[in-house]
């Protein structure tokens, strides 16, 4: 089975390196020709466009920045779109609009292609490492037979539903994590304010209801004010995006998920953009400075 | 040693038996006669007050519903500081205003007595099977004394630092809760309405970053539509009382957890206030009914 990739970015290059080491043979493309140099040294065929990768892989993978972004390399003028043959599969981890998704799996299937949205979460170490977790829609058959290769990638690999099931989980993951990060935040803002020990509180709530991945991990950046990256602001506030835009074509408020939002909006406008998104604990704690 | 426990509800009752299974000397009394039976039954002295109690006792332990219990039973006409022996202990394990307690613990002081504040999480449940979460604030001398009394009610016990930085540790857990409820109630409204099963999504979610006992065991409520309680609706609004009653002491802005209040007071005014306070998912759900 030949296997394609398309973006070769911070998460696309070692996940096409992962694929490698799985013993895969792969095609790839990246809109930068340097990109593509340190897999074609690990052992990958060059491709000229998306449209020559689909249409000599069985799966070809996507994993580029937004929905435009997959828009353009799916079904732009040398998209995947122009080479798919038959039954093959465009598997797109890109994280990207719910409604889009379905919209070019709708495409891909009058072609008679096969698409599945596999969006991740673990961020660049999840991928260096293979551990991603990857949220997947699309048809169980489908998911079935890419599946060894998602394994190559990541650990917790979940078959949610049909199209685009996978980017609504991933919304859902954005969700939680960015407004958890909230209550992180409030909660060691007021302990400080207190003049309490934030480690202390985070401490004890670990064992009970309030501990979570966020206390533990977050709640370390938040108590040292180190708050490298990990998942950087402008993104988590990329997705955020996508989620208000979900809110308002479903007609529901997220109330909660605005309020995130907005403090994202807040941090990255303080400059603080290449951050991780749990530095908006400094804009809780600079309110009221 | 003696010990006095006042204050034999829901939570009081099973604490007490639990040091009375761990092998120690109990003194009770409850403002109902009825409550004290079930301990005296267990093998406990009956006190005629929280003042004849703390007489008679070298820790005793208040276990109330709010601040004014507490104001009520330590420093009332027949309160535990008219009966207190110099080097006795006070060890308060309702959850209530951090500067209360503090002013609590001042006038104590005065007396020559000690003040633990103790408050804890893990409900009902965590109470009768001694696996209470209990955060601690105090002098470390006397955490340490009365430490082995609080290992026959909880499982993870921790000194967050002097008086009031136990309910300060609980004020940040209840905002923890609340706001991250919040979080998960959003994501699987959010799922549901894409017409994405809720529990395919926590199933995929669960492992990355946005795992968390919240997303566990809430989630679950929420997928169920099973609400009952767990921890009452009605209070958690009275612990995000003494949270945003915090929040303006301190001149700090706590939006996300007065943004969950809010859903509280909606879910509360509905009739839902003996539901389980994960039950604000039903306010998120109908405000686009």
């Amino acid at each position: 089975m030949q296997i394609g990739f398309v973006g070769l970015g911070i998460m696309g290059r070692p996940q096409a390196l992962n694929l490698i080491k799985g013993g895969n043979k792969l095609m790839v493309w990246a809109r930068r020709k340097e990109s593509m140099q340190p897999l074609i040294d690990a052992g990958a065929a060059p491709g000229t466009s998306p449209k020559d990768v689909a249409a000599n892989c069985d799966v070809t993978f996507t994993m580029v920045a937004d929905t435009p972004d997959v828009q353009a390399v799916v079904l732009g003028p040398e998209g995947c779109i122009h080479g798919v043959k038959k039954g093959s599969v465009i598997a797109d981890m890109s994280t990207i609009s719910p409604n889009a998704t379905k919209e070019i799996a709708a495409q891909l299937a009058a072609k008679g292609a096969e698409m599945l949205d596999a969006p991740v979460s673990g961020g660049e170490i999840g991928a260096v490492n293979g551990t991603l977790t990857i949220m997947v829609g699309g048809k169980p058959e489908v998911f079935e037979k890419v599946k060894p290769l998602f394994a190559c990638m990541g650990k917790t690999i979940t078959l949610v539903g049909g199209n685009g099931a996978g980017q609504v989980a991933k919304a859902c993951n954005q969700i939680v994590v960015g407004v958890s990060i909230q209550a992180v935040s409030e909660a060691l803002a007021l302990a400080k304010r207190f003049g309490v020990d934030p480690a202390k509180v985070r401490e004890a709530l670990m064992g009970g209801f309030a501990g979570s991945k966020i206390m533990e991990i977050h709640g370390n950046r938040m108590i040292s004010g180190d708050f490298k990256p990990g998942f950087k602001a402008k993104l988590h506030q990329k997705d955020m995006r996508i989620v208000m835009q979900a809110a308002e074509q479903l007609g529901m408020a997220l109330p909660g998920a605005a309020l995130f939002t907005q403090h994202l909006n807040a941090l990255i406008g303080g400059g603080d953009g290449e951050l991780d998104s749990s530095g908006i604990y400094k804009v809780i704690e600079r309110m009221a400075k």
